[in-house]
């Protein structure tokens, strides 16, 4: 019975779906058919299909922030692909307990900063292809199917040859720079449905400004705006004003308690973002 | 087997989630991967992530709409906060035979007039949260928590004390006015994705001035549209014509057969709709 | 254990849902409740709900384009039914081992051109339409209904008489037109999210024209541009050059690599597309 419900547990496994497909046309559903088809008991998730048209790094981003959230062994592809139909690798890989299946295009760069993968190999073995494979939507003949077997159980040295991550394409993304022990300069990455500008500049680049222990003397500045101290929550600031705080994932945030931030400060996507600590 | 059954089918409970999130960023895909990680056979199904940023009226109004389609014991999760992080509370609830779990800000005000909730607990059993707790996505540490481990049979008052709805925050929210027994006056509530104009008039006013007897001897007014009569189906009306019904929210609409009564009349979200019975 | 599992399996049919609804109000969440309420394991997809309102045409287009990669059995519900309310029938019908539910409005149309319907029945049994049915949302009330009975294993004489194929609307859609055995003309008949222009003409016709044994002496033409030989793959092109190539659709595309086609073309749907064989 305790076995029976592990073999259970085990074909359902999450395959969440990361694209840059919208919503317009058929190409989400047919991916899930296409998983469906293979292992009737796989769990899909939508986990962004908004994805800017080809930007890899948008995505890059996004699967880093979400991943950690999904159970243990979870199946994550990330169908960012420009690259379709030409050389470039599909990667099968295991990092921080969890599966991804993505080109070999940079995309997990900033997910193998943080997690180390455990494993790495090239998807070429064509038995677990559809076919005929397109040279057009290899998400539906290669990245699916690969998908459903592996929720099924298959190991991944039956995918492929086991490859260096190292030998895998970078993606070189902004990261934020120090410039003494009391400054640190990023950008804003990500701009959410709300209006909030998320930065790089992650918790731990605050903890070692001392924003943990005096968050009250940390001024936060980019353009015109200038913040001072770190607030715990949105409503800490009165409604309609700007505040600076550790969003949900764990990086620094720019807000406007109850508006869109960006709409009010007119920061976009990179503009700079300085963080200092003051000697009082 | 028969209790087998049981078990199964209370573990495959649906989840359903109403937020303003949009679908640009990891949030949806995240509350799914937490709660996933806590009962790996939850049915979770999105009801709407498509609420205008923190419009509490607007997912009062569609939570009340769709509820009553759901299976018994399902759990509907609503997460329009704006007060993230402050000290409003979380209430969870059971009326009509369906639980909800939302803030105590007025959104599940409408609901409550409809059915009187068996039982209202505060959300406040630090076991059933995600730790840590941020301070800006309780949807993620706090309801989706909660909403798995109730779908997996923990009882009302395991998450918290019970709480009286009346010491819950109500809503403000707009009705209709009778001005005599042959006349009211309600307004656009909801303007859905074909145009149609849904009012807060419902079908039991509609009845107490005899549309069910006498349909024809109805006079619908709003600005300089003026429509006699309720019309059983859109293709009652020919292609392009005014029309009013009974919709599928059981509230007056007025609509255009094969069109947007929306573009075409120039009514708006809190435009007055009147109601009154000829006297032939 | 066998049987249990195949009982088991059918129960968890998958269940593609495709509509015009939008993801503005509760419709698509509220058919999910109907479809969970009568059977709690049913397995829903969202095939696309972003159908432009009441087109008929595009709806066909994508069911015929998704429908083979879904496993047998899978049941497809076609909701753009500008006649609901109407006495227009519903028709469930089988082919190519799929159920399709959908109105007798020509939606099923190109379908049965390539696929034979095994059967088809007008759905007209009210023992398995929810209740009471409104005039405005045979969605909720009928097709959803239907299609959870129909997943739990209820034969399709249940739900009505057997009509003839012929006997359905039939809907006329733009075909290819061949001019010589050398040369055919036919239209964009779909724009996809990326740009890609998708028209009607079919693998088998580029076959015809030899595109197989030499693709290089192919010749496609719409409006202004000009593009000689058939494409791969989209990398086979430099970015930003415009090529031709057969899509996941198996229809040729028109294309530009790592960028948008429709826009900087300005071909739009409708817009005619030639292909000649070049006597070389």
């Amino acid at each position: 019975m305790g076995s029976n419900w592990d073999i259970e547990a085990s074909l359902m496994a999450v395959i969440t779906l990361l694209t840059d497909f919208g919503l317009q046309d058929e190409y989400v559903g047919v991916l899930k058919g296409v998983i469906y088809s293979i292992n009737p008991k796989a769990v899909i998730v939508d986990l962004n299909h908004n994805i800017e048209a080809r930007n890899i790094t948008q995505a890059s981003h996004l699967l880093k922030a979400a991943m950690p959230f999904f159970p243990e062994n979870s199946i994550h592809l990330a169908i960012v692909d420009p690259g379709v139909g030409s050389d470039r690798a599909i990667l099968v890989s295991r990092q921080d307990g969890k599966y991804t299946i993505a080109p070999d295009n940079g995309l997990l760069g900033p997910l193998w900063e943080k997690y180390i993968p455990e494993k790495v190999v090239k998807l070429n073995n064509q038995r677990y292809f559809r076919h005929p494979v397109s040279r057009t939507f290899h998400g539906r003949d290669i990245f699916a199917p690969a998908a459903a077997h592996l929720s099924l159980g298959v190991k991944m040295d039956e995918f492929g040859p086991v490859v260096k991550p190292d030998q895998a394409v970078d993606l070189r993304h902004a990261k934020p720079t120090w410039h003494s022990a009391h400054s640190i300069s990023g950008e804003v990455v990500w701009i959410d449905h709300f209006g909030n500008l998320i930065t790089n500049i992650e918790l731990e680049d605050l903890v070692r400004l001392g924003a943990d222990r005096a968050p009250e003397g940390i001024q936060v500045v980019s353009g015109s705006v200038c913040i001072s101290g770190i607030s715990e929550s949105y409503s800490q600031a009165s409604s309609g004003q700007v505040l600076a705080i550790i969003g949900s994932r764990n990086c620094l945030e720019i807000a406007v308690n109850q508006a869109s931030a960006a709409s009010i400060l007119g920061l976009v996507s990179g503009s700079v973002v300085s963080v200092r600590k003051l000697t009082l």
